[in-house]
Formats: structure tokens, sequence, C-alpha cells
């Protein structure tokens, strides 16, 4: 989940449908669309079909919720669980007319040396016409962990409607969206009406884990099940608020570093070793605070050099987006921000790097007062990335700043600097045709332009089709900011699950024609 | 346990016990004393009777140890042995016909609502000739937690001897020194000779656990107990080297800081949150990293200003310690230390204040690569004082410092600074007559000068008596430094505790002709 600001609109400014509305008027209308857009026709009938046909949706959304798929606990009844929610969604692809391939994924090897089975990864293809464009949906069917007594106030495995509100584990991350997608391609078939794009799918089962296994399988398929694939679309992260629709198109990568002092692998007594040992403690604090300075900019030589300069093009994004910064800093419950503008603020969190200290291991952690000189520590901070820098770049500048400020203290200590972490940042080119796609969809069934939105954190899985199969990537979400991924209170909205199955259904017929 | 240097010497050099070669010396050449020495004819005696008895004296040592009067784990089997110690002791003292004060120190509250009693503070006294000083022995028969399965060799609670070494725990921390005492007592009472001081005892029996209940009284007794004491004895800590006798005559005082940075009470993702933050952590480090420089300075203004001058006579106490600087930088497993002589060495860790930084509560401190932005951090470090620094000037120093580094950074953050503890050091005039005494029977027992310590740590009971009662207050410990106080090899040599006895017969008298 990205930028969380709960922007608040008034609840009857938006009551209506903004889709239902936009359908009856062309209807009424008598299909007078510009020569650009899809058929009316079709769409009134999608749409309606959609609408009447909900509770089913949501019925089935239900049946998933039902299945405890927690993939995040290596507990064997759960693993089962996990397969059994692989086989549903199979034998629902299957249910659509898709040739379905459950691939094996082997064992996954716990540090404590258990192993267990990885549920397989569903490859599923329906239609294969190629005069129209292929686009693969990429989903999880895992969810967290979840149990009642951490504080639900529903039970997590039984989808319960609240005010439009549909709570449960796994709703809106990820098996709702999952759905959507299905619900719209199946409405297609239900109308027997073609299907204007090559469907793919790609779900795996071991997201919430690490998707475990799923980089080499997308490697080995690369000439294989992604040979003919155009577009890849993931709908796995939210909106920017609660009801703007949003299109994100890029994410922020992350190099995570270790700098160890050591002195001795055992603590000193402050009170008979102080005031004749290089500190580690000292070494460390000294290191850390050469990282940023108090206005945030990070003090790494060259590390702003590979940074993507600014276009006008890019400032106009940032300038359309609808975010009330009082509101986002209320919620946030931060004093005050580093940066007054809503501009400012959104570009920090996504086009520019940041760093942060997140802790020490190693030095004395608990309540009370321990009169001891740690021995050996450890600070831990990361710097999250943007187009166009690369860890491997950072990675060496870290290095070489830290060895540097060590060297002027003097000290006897040892000092070691790893990057455990390196993840590249990613970014979309908004001018790809399913872009152009999205928009178009997303003005259709609400009636608005999405917020062209980023991500400050880090998610691997764009990066990894970007780079593994190399096709264009987007991320389309269908949830609202306040859907509350991964908290005792996840759900999603009725409003936005039903809309968002017609949001790909639209976009289907978008694709075709941009095609 | 102060300064650890383990010095070695050759064990043949040192396996014939000085003082029993001055005892035979003493006879040979029929009592051929300065005028200003005790009647050889009776230490003679004296010495005699503790080699004769040492067999006895370990035996009665080995009862000590035999008791589990844990006084940190808060059981109430533990404490019952406790009170079990404290009867054995005031029985023994009776027998030397001391008249002896249990005195009932009510409760003790724990933090998890539990009640348990506190053991009897001992206070007995044996003679009270005005014409004679009277010097009160302060020690504690409880002792740190210990089980075989720590890591022990032996069981800790059975006595056992190794080469000269009496393994078990509290044989040097502090059973051994208090028997020790009793020992020396004891002989004068067999060989039927008049003690040559009025002595008092004053035993605790929660020491390790922070000495509840012991300042509360010592206070109350200012004027009663105290009112004809002269001098106050403890012999709780150790020598700087394994062979070579100390006398301490100060210590360093602490003031522990907590300095909390929070931005709100509740942690943040660095994807979601990086960039845009005045980071807790950010601020924290700045703070900690302007307190210290590289070459153990410290930075706060004005903390050198109290401290007092060196004077030439002071330094010559440096250079007449026997410290083998190599060999204790070995034993300490350090690379290298701030200071290259050890007179520097000593000073820093005696006579100059140091600034220990401990570590952060409430950062990521776990292994692994976690991405928070911890929202409240706080940072704990202390000062170790010297004579004439005072707490609470240090205290409005530290807060000055931090206030104003902490506002030059604009942070949105909420500060807070306070003093955990605040401990004073304590220093002893090392011409009261009692240091002049303990040298002289030094160097009859041992043959030598010695070294005149002061000790890095905190010890708060000395400066309790020097400040409540207003009394002269000396450190004479009888332990090695290799004696491993709270380890699992905790040990005093039987050459240490007989020794020590005889240290202590020979103290009475000296103390008696200086008077």
């Amino acid at each position: 989940m990205g930028l969380d600001p709960r922007t608040q609109r008034s609840r009857s400014e938006l009551k209506s449908t903004a889709s239902s509305l936009l359908a009856s008027l062309l209807l009424l209308e008598g299909g007078m669309f510009s020569p650009s857009s899809p058929p009316a026709g079709l769409l009134e009938k999608v749409f309606q079909y959609i609408d009447l046909h909900q509770d089913e949706f949501v019925q089935t959304l239900k049946e998933w919720v039902a299945v405890e798929s927690d993939s995040v606990q290596p507990l064997p009844h759960l693993r089962q669980e996990l397969f059994r929610m692989m086989a549903l969604a199979a034998e629902q692809l299957r249910c659509l007319g898709a040739s379905v391939d459950s691939v094996d994924s082997g064992f996954q090897q716990l540090p404590d040396g258990q192993t267990l089975p990885i549920p397989p990864i569903i490859l599923a293809e329906l239609g294969n016409d190629p005069k129209k464009p292929t686009v693969c949906f990429y989903g999880h069917l895992d969810v967290q962990p979840a149990r009642r007594e951490d504080g639900w106030l529903t039970d997590p495995y039984t989808l319960t409607e609240v005010d439009g509100k549909l709570y449960g584990r796994g709703a809106t991350d990820n098996k709702g969206p999952v759905l959507a997608w299905i619900n719209a391609v199946s409405t297609f078939r239900a109308l027997e009406e073609d299907l204007p794009v090559n469907i793919k799918f790609i779900i795996e089962g071991m997201e919430e884990a690490g998707s475990v296994a799923l980089e080499e399988l997308v490697r080995k398929e690369k000439d294989r099940f992604f040979s003919n694939v155009d577009y890849i679309i993931i709908s796995d992260n939210l909106w920017l608020t609660q009801r703007k629709p949003a299109l994100t198109y890029g994410t922020r990568g992350n190099s995570y570093f270790r700098v160890e002092v050591k002195c001795r692998d055992q603590d000193f007594h402050s009170g008979t070793f102080g005031g004749i040992l290089h500190e580690p403690m000292a070494d460390l604090v000294a290191l850390l605070g050469s990282l940023v300075d108090s206005s945030g900019h990070i003090l790494i030589p060259g590390i702003y050099d590979q940074v993507a300069p600014l276009t006008e093009e890019e400032r106009k994004l940032y300038k359309a987006i609808d975010l009330d910064l009082e509101e986002y800093r209320k919620s946030s419950r931060v004093e005050r921000f580093l940066f007054d503008t809503k501009e400012e603020i959104l570009m920090h969190l996504w086009r520019y790097p940041s760093l942060s200290i997140h802790g020490i291991e190693g030095a004395f952690d608990e309540p009370g007062a321990k009169t001891v000189i740690p021995g050996q520590v450890i600070g831990k901070f990361s710097i999250r990335l943007v187009p166009h820098m690369n860890t491997s770049v950072v990675e060496k500048q870290v290095k070489q700043h830290l060895e540097h400020v060590f060297s002027k203290r003097n000290s006897s200590n040892q000092m070691a600097v790893s990057m455990m972490l390196g993840l590249q940042p990613w970014i979309a080119n908004i001018k790809d045709n399913q872009y152009l796609a999205a928009k178009r969809a997303i003005k259709t069934v609400f009636g608005t332009e999405p917020d062209m939105i980023r991500d400050g954190s880090t998610i691997p899985i764009a990066k990894i089709f970007q780079d593994s199969i190399q096709k264009s990537v987007m991320m389309l979400p269908l949830g609202a900011v306040d859907d509350g991924e991964h908290s005792q209170k996840e759900k999603i909205n009725r409003w936005n699950y039903i809309e968002g199955s017609k949001l790909f259904a639209a976009f289907f017929l978008e694709m075709a024609r941009l095609h």
C-alpha cells in the first residue's frame, strides 16, 4: 500500500454511481458515441449484467474468502488450504473455458529445516486470436494471517457486509481484484459476446511469503506462456483516496544496508571501560549521522546524480492529483511534514530518493538503565531508489561514503558495510496503449480522470515482469485507500468490487480499439 | 568490579607467602621492630593462629556459600534462604561475644505487585572502650543468582577448592571478605588478646538488589549506632591485579540519561512515509552524535569545568601503579585504546569523566531487514562523574546542550530529556588514619606498598556512608582481579582469604597505634 491520505468526500456527492449514470445516458441518447468510443450497446449490456449479478459475484468472493489461504504461517494444514484455494480458482477458470495449467512449484525450505509444498502457480489462457491484443492478469490468492482475537469485529474468514463494506481477510488483497477480472471475463461469456482481447492469467499463492518460485517460473515461461503476451496488468495496490480511481506507473526501489562496527564480540561495563575505548556506538552514531540532514537531504556524495530530472509534463501530473494535504497530515498524525505543498510531498514520496534509519542491533534496546558499552553493533538503514538510480551504483556510493567517514575517526574498531537487499525502482511509460485504455475505461466507468500515481514503497512484482519478459506492466488498483490491507479491518467496498468488474470489462473493449 | 588488567606474574615468584616470611623474620630477629611497629610477638601469634586454623575458616566459608542467599530473583523460597543466611551470621557474631541487633527492614514492593520481606540488616558491636578507635565494617551476604547449568564447572553452592582457588557463588562477593573480618576478630578472642579497636558491623542481605532499606537505616542510626563510629571499611571490590594488594580511595559517579524523540506513538512504513517526515531516528542520531568526539572528549559545554585539577602528588600515585598495559589490552581483547600510556589509561578510567552511549529503545533492534520508520525512540547514555562534578549541574548542562542541538534541527518532533539516575562520585582523603594504617598492614602482611586505586564504576555504598554519617570511608579489597564476581567462575583464592584475614588483624593493630 502506498500513500494513505484517506481523503474524505461527502457521501451524498458520491452515492450515485457514475458508471450507471453514464450507461443510462448512453442508452437514452441511442448510442451517440464519438467514433473512438466502444459500442454503447455492448457496454450497456455488460454493465447491466454486472449490476444484475452483483450478488452472485459477492457470493463467489465470500466462498473464496472462506478459505484460510494463509501463506505466512508455515503450518501444514494452512498449506492444504492454499492448495484448495488454488484448485478452486483453477476450477473457476476452467468453467470460463480457459485452458488451465497448475504448475507444480516444488517445496519451500524453511529456516527451521521444515519442508512445505508450494501451492501450484496457475497459468491460464482464454482466446488465441493473433488479431487481438493479449493481456495477462497477475494476482495472488494467498492472504496474511488473521484471527478473530487479533481484534477483528467480524470473523475474518466470513465475508460480512456492513454499510456496503465487505469485510474479510483477502477481500481487497487480492481475492476481490482477481475475481473482478474473472467477473469481467465471465460477463462476456455469459452474454455470449466475443472477448475483445486474448486473456491470460498468472495467479500465485505465495505472494505474502515473498512470491517464492514466481520469478523462476516467469523466466522459464518467457518464451512460452509469455511469448505472445502484450501487456501485464497487476491490481494489487490501492487508490490514493477513497473515491477517486488511480493508475499506478511507478514504485520506488530499495537498497537496505547494514553497517557493523565491532570492537570485540562481548560487551563492556561502562564503569570499568568507559573513557579508554573507541566505543562502537559512538562510531556507529557518527556513521548514521552522516547519512541525511535535518531537511531530509541525503548526504552521500553522488546519490542524486542518477535521479531523473523533473519534466514539465510530469509536474502537471502532480498538480492534477486530488489530495487534501491537511487532511492527509491529520490522518497521518504528524505535526508537520518536511514540505508544505501537495506537489513537494508527493514528489518526495514517489520520485525522489529517501533515506531512513531503522535501528541498531546489538545495543541496549530495553526499558531501564543498563550501563553497558556494546561491543559490536549493527546499524540498519535503507534508501528508497527512484528512476534512474541503480542498486549497484548506490551500494558503491554508500560504501565509499561510510568508509570515508569512518577513516576520519581514526577508530581502532572494525567496520563492515553490506547491502542486505537491493530492489530496483520501477517506472512505466504512461503513453503505453494499456495506460491510455485504462484511462478511457476509468473515464467511462467512474466519469473522471484517474489520479496518476506512483507508490513510495517497493512492489518487486512489477519490476520482475518488466525485467524478465520485457513487456509493458501496469498497476490498475480497484480498492479504496481505507481498505486496510493486512489489518484487522480488511475490506473491499461492494461499490469498488462491482465497478471494478465493470472497469476491467471496459478496459478490454478499449484495449481492443487501441490495438 | 573495577579495572581488570589481569596482570600475570610468575607463579614461582609468588608461591611463598610474604606475610609468613615476614613473621618468621620478625621472630628470628627477636622482635627488632622500629618504635612505630606493633608488638612482633602478638602479630606472630595472630598470624600463626590464622595459618593453623585456615581449614576451619575455609569450612565456615563453605557453610556460608552453601546458603543460596540470592536477593536478585524475587522468589519466596530464596528470600527464606536470605533470612537463614542473616540468622547464621548473627549467630556467628554472637559467638564472638558481639551484641547483635537484627533490624527488621520491612517489605519489598515488586513491580508486579508482589510483596516480599526484606532480610534484617545486622548491626553488631564488640567493645566500647572510649580510648580505642571504633571501626565499622560494612559487608553483604546476599549473592547474584547462580545455577550449575549457567556454565559452572562446579556446583555454585558447594565451595570447591581447585589449585588453591575456592570456587562458589559469594566466595569473593562478599561472604569471603565478611568472614575474613570475622576471622580476624575471632583470632584475637581465641588467643584471649584484647581487641585493639572497638568493632562494629553493618551487614545487609540486599546489596545485589540495590541495597533496599540500607540508606534509610544508615540515616536513622546516624546518631545512635554510628554516633561513635570513627571509620567505615568496605571490602567489596577487587585488587587491580592478581597478586598486588590495593587500596581504593575513589569511585566515579554516574548520571544516566534518556532522550526521547517522538513523532507519533506508532511506527511508519519507510516506503509510504520515507522522504516527507522529520524522522525521529535522524533527530536522535544527531543528538547522540553531538555528545562525544572520536577521541572520547565530551562535547557538552562546561562539562569539564568542575573536574578536579590534577596535582603533582596525584600524578605520582598513577606512576607507582604496577600495570602491564600490553597485557591489560590483550586480556581486554581490545585492538587499541584511546591512550598509549598507563597513566593516561588509569586517569581516564578513574579521574576524568567518560560518556557512553548504551543504545536505543523503540527502534528496530532485531536481525533482518525491517523497513520501519520508528515513530518514537529513546536514546540512552550516561556520564561517569568524577570529583568534583555534581549530578544536578551535569543534568542541567546535558539538557541545555541537547535542547540547543535539537532546536537547530528545526524538527517538528518532540524531544524530552531526563536523568534516570544520578549517583555522585566518591573520593576519600588518603591521608586519613585508616588509609595510613591499611598501608602499613599491607606492607606487613604482603611486604609491598598497595596500589592506590580508584574504581571507574559507581559503588553507591561508599558515598551513602560518607554523606549520611560524614565519617571517613575506606575500600580495602581482599580479592584478586580474576575472582569473577557475578560470573560462572566466582572464586576467592585461599591465599587471599587467609592473608586477608591476617591483613584485617594487622589493620586493627595499626589503627590502635595511630589513634
